[in-house]
């Protein structure tokens, strides 16, 4: 393994629980019936445990959404074709994109980061250059990408999360964009979890019934050409994953490292959160699932790590539109906290 | 019937659909697959409807929490005493309270309403003084209140719909406050439903075990002595219902009549809107089930009546907090239908 990848892995430490019973007296004290604003309470709780503070401060939130094409989408298993891969990240520039409008509405910031997408985009001010290839290879044939640009991938989200705690971003949020990029979350899940293929692949952006037929297929023939790669959390994302589910396992692994939340955006974030998951355990303490997607393999993916999203709104979009969401949740969660009157400050036993 | 009632009543109408073809193609016009915001576009269509627009704003949103006192509260059945009422008011008017908190969070005003606490606030301004008695009476041995105070306190909150539709509110919320109020609220909805006191009656803020076999035998008690009055919703919310609860079931008809949507609170404000339904089934169309409440009976009620609440965040602690968190949500699915870019615009066919 790359030697700065190892060193990220090694320098994660679980979240410290030292802080709970000051926190939790806190929340406790706050006037109203105890426990009575449910997650915003635990939201509230794993937030300052992870900021290792019991005086919580949240001013300013970042999305990152990870774009990178995929040689699958030469299947005709997408409703759209690849080019829209490049046509959406100019639509979150011009701030078009629902993942904008919902970042906006919840005071989030949105960046987006070229990671891997087939098409040269010069100099275009506003994107994140940190392509690593030009998309990834037809998994269906051979593997995505080469262990070492997985690693690099990898390391671009854990760069941008250290940048961000520099800047002193208090919360992240992951996103993606990737015509065809259900496909290699799929078989991520169904080789990782592990997982039956028919029980994580779904219709993503809507495809037809011949098509998730095919879809399933090429799942399956990726299983079978990778089979020898699977065995591991890296070379199964190399071989039948994607730069952006790279990009998106880095950002979680550097948020872990800098002690920053992540909030999950849906089902192929979900994929690359999970492999840093499989990387070090220890991550899933920093990790918020922001919402149930409506692509059918995420209550299972969900349900077996036990993790229990913020919202469940049948968002099927991606970006970070469901992690923008949230992010405003645990925002409100932090508020709670910090803004509500409390029974010392009013003098009263319940 | 009260005339003035039986005029609201008869000028709500049912929400047309005759926009429905318009709105749904602008929605999937947005530069995403279609459908995939769920249940933001689900807000959004709903929300033009009931506007009667394609071009909706969301500008200016308010939650009115109605207060109030039970004479039930004497039987100890709540973890707090019935003074708690009168401070959580103080408490709401200084802006530390739960709801207020959530509302500043979403952009949300907020407006106290005295519809029948008991307690002379006098000149206490911030405060909407609209008592129409000092608290009720104890529902297991009498009535709670005459058919025609229940009536009065409908009319309060119908006139506030009518206040804030002429003052411009786009988008109104429901809350209350009202120490033992969870214990008319469920006495509703056994007797209304109907159903089993068992499965709509809850711990509330927190009693402990006996204190709620004590509730539901008060419940039952009260259904009994009641049992003459249960035939017909107002009846019953008169005998066995609460100040705040006909207040909140006011404010719904209101709004339903002056076309503006309701995001309902939780567990008590449900009692309130069924009443409001029961009364006028039109009203349902006016309706945004805020969140699925952690006391026990709301799910039973919830599914019932076949709303999906937008939230489900195990809050139990009324207020209008679970309202606040929703509306911030309707007013994001609202921003997703005005602001996104469109194939149109982009010149672009999927």
């Amino acid at each position: 393994m790359n030697t700065n990848l190892e060193q990220i892995l090694s320098s994660i430490e679980p979240v410290s629980r030292d802080l709970e019973p000051e926190i939790t007296a806190h929340l406790n004290d706050l006037l109203h019936p105890p426990g009575s604003l449910g997650r915003l309470e635990e939201n509230a709780l794993r937030y300052c445990l992870i900021r290792e503070t019991p005086q919580p401060k949240l001013e300013k939130k970042r999305i990152y959404t990870f774009a990178a094409d995929h040689g699958v989408a030469e299947e005709n298993i997408s409703i759209a074709p690849k080019a829209v891969t490049q046509l959406m990240v100019m639509n979150m520039l011009g701030g078009g994109a629902g993942v904008n409008v919902l970042s906006r509405h919840t005071d989030v910031e949105n960046q987006i980061v070229d990671i891997g997408i087939d098409h040269n985009f010069g100099e275009l001010p506003g994107l994140i250059h940190e392509k690593v290839r030009m998309g990834t290879s037809n998994l269906r044939i051979e593997p995505a990408m080469r262990i070492e640009e997985a690693e690099e991938a990898i390391l671009v989200g854990a760069k941008l999360a250290k940048q961000a705690a520099e800047e002193g971003i208090d919360l992240l949020g992951t996103g993606e964009m990737g015509i065809a990029n259900t496909t290699p979350a799929s078989a991520l899940f169904a080789a990782l979890l592990p997982a039956d293929i028919e029980t994580v692949t779904g219709r993503g952006t809507g495809i037809n019934d011949e098509q998730i037929k095919r879809k399933k297929e090429i799942i399956c023939e990726a299983l079978d050409v990778n089979a020898e790669q699977l065995a591991d959390p890296l070379s199964a994302l190399a071989a039948v994953g994607g730069l952006e589910i790279a990009g998106i396992c880095g950002l979680c692994l550097g948020a872990a490292e800098a002690r920053i939340p992540v909030v999950v955006d849906g089902f192929i974030s979900s994929a690359g959160a999970f492999v840093a998951c499989l990387l070090k355990p220890e991550v899933k303490d920093y990790l918020f699932f922001s919402h149930k997607s409506a692509e059918a393999g995420h209550t299972v993916f969900l349900e077996r790590i036990g993790a229990e999203p913020l919202l469940d709104l049948g968002l099927r979009l991606g970006e970070g539109t469901g992690a923008a969401l949230a992010m405003g949740l645990i925002d409100a969660s932090i508020k709670i906290y910090n803004e509500m009157a409390t029974f010392s400050e009013a003098g009263i036993e319940l």
